[in-house]
């Protein structure tokens, strides 16, 4: 499990577009490996410089269509892709599951495109953790664009995709998918709404509950207000995907124009540093003091102590050992 | 928005079963009020005694009609019922949006039923943070049963229904909601599954599927092995609603007979205290060192430093200035 690797070597050759050495470098994220921490300052000096695109929606929307057309269109324009698909941990993703993967594989045979589904281990923020450190990766490695697609609607999967420089919110006509999305948190996140399957029945019904959504929650950032383009795709046909990347475009310039893209850029790198920090601490609260954390737990649970107070002790017990 | 509250009374006129206490009790661990610390002190030794079930599935597959028909089928047995519906937290989701919930007002004039759709603030972990408090408010309440919903499929969502004594995941036939559900890693927290609209076409097939991803990923705790149960279910005309109650029973018999519910909760007890004290650290980060958190940001963003160095020197400071 815990192989050496030759890190300074791997990071060198994921610089050379080596795509075994960038799949590599992110099972270490995977894996949480204590290596992470010497690829990090190897990979520290190259970064910056992708576009990093997020993508996220309830269930069978068709995320992983849309963004196998996205790959197509930015390849179509010269560009080199990565693909981070993010599926909270399972047992049982271990890859028999995976069949939407294989539309993607068309793909597979192109050196200037890396997908790589991604699991993270069981641990809360986990996504957080470890997404900015991939792209980090694929950054480093000289992919133009990555696009972060998280299965679910759930609250770390929002967080991760929020992380982007622009954000995706797919839509899909039928199921009240409008208000599911509205109450999953999504909306908020969205600088770019997309209503996929727009052949289907409902469509426009989709757009203009969104419509009215949007109306009730602008944003306002800086004074200057981006107004949420609502963009009508066929995925699985490729139609409207230029349209998609065109809003992609406009969000960017937009960003620049208003100090956005950098301001968002910082906030991705506080989250990075704030949860390397927290899980270095509780990885602290788990291995040295997991013997006092059950004693604590017993306690509360025979109601001798409140969770607070035993969340004090805990607390001490770490920095009384640093 | 810091209203000082007399806990206490509070804590009294909870226990007294009055619902405007255990709404303002709950909005504290939603406001993340300093005087949790207080509540949390007073509602210690009233603890134990609920229980508490899981429920989650994807959008749309009925959760809200089902926690309805399970309040119904808990009320029919004499028992008082508080159920917390768990969204992530959205500006958007202020009340109008909340639809489904209108479906559990048949129960809103039972004094002996408590619905709170819980909103958490949208820092990591909050949820997992959040939902462990609001819980030992209901049970300190005199709660005999209490239903945890989570919307979404997302790790974390995943990470709070797992709390539960029993956690039932539900599905639904079609849109691939079998392998959606094992992509976001809720069928190793299923003790119960549910098949709801199971009036529906593939129904069948739903089942079989099920029936298949069990036999893969069986879990084996202290030697012996529970064999999830799948329930077939029309949640909306109370078909199959006391089958769920049966199996629920069944599982807390397995339990109590193999150990797990008292290790479950130790689990839990363990989460709850972690959760406060890794927010309160996190909270040490962002309060007392925002702006060494900036300023270390702005250098990992230039590459002039990696993220792991970055966290290393946060965390000095933190522990200095202790």
């Amino acid at each position: 499990m815990a192989r050496q690797v030759d890190v300074a070597d791997l990071v060198d050759r994921a610089r050379r577009r080596e795509p075994r050495a960038v799949a590599r470098l992110i099972s270490l994220v995977e894996d949480a490996s204590p290596q992470l921490r010497e690829a990090a300052a190897a990979l520290a000096p190259h970064g910056g410089r992708a576009q990093v695109i997020g993508l996220t929606g309830s269930p069978g929307v068709g995320k992983s269509t849309t963004t196998s057309a996205l790959v197509a269109a930015y390849r179509a324009l010269g560009k080199r892709v990565g693909v981070l698909a993010i599926d909270p941990s399972s047992p049982f993703s271990g890859g028999a599951l995976l069949g939407d993967r294989i539309r993607m594989q068309e793909h597979a045979t192109d050196p200037d495109v890396f997908i790589r589904s991604m699991a993270t281990r069981g641990h809360l923020g986990g996504m957080a953790w470890a997404t900015p450190q991939a792209l980090r990766v694929l950054d480093a490695a000289g992919f133009d664009v990555v696009l972060i697609e998280t299965v679910g609607v759930g609250q770390s999967e929002v967080e991760v995709v929020a992380l982007a420089d622009t954000t995706i919110v797919l839509l899909a006509p039928g199921m009240g998918d409008g208000i599911q999305a509205a109450k999953a948190g999504i909306l908020e996140i969205a600088d770019v709404f997309v209503v996929n399957k727009a052949d289907r029945d409902g469509a426009d019904t989709t757009v203009r509950e969104l419509k009215y959504m949007i109306s009730l929650g602008r944003r306002e950032i800086r004074g200057a207000s981006w107004r949420q383009p609502i963009v009508k795709t066929v995925a699985a046909r490729l139609e409207g995907i230029a349209d998609v990347v065109e809003a992609i475009d406009t969000h960017r310039t937009w960003m620049a124009e208003h100090g956005e893209l950098e301001e968002r850029r910082a906030v991705r790198a506080r989250t990075e540093i704030e949860a390397i920090a927290v899980e270095s601490l509780r990885a602290k609260l788990a291995d040295v003091h997991g013997d006092a954390l059950e004693g604590l737990a017993k306690r509360v649970m025979a109601g001798e102590v409140d969770p607070y107070t035993a969340a004090d002790s805990l607390i001490e017990s770490i920095q009384a050992s640093t």
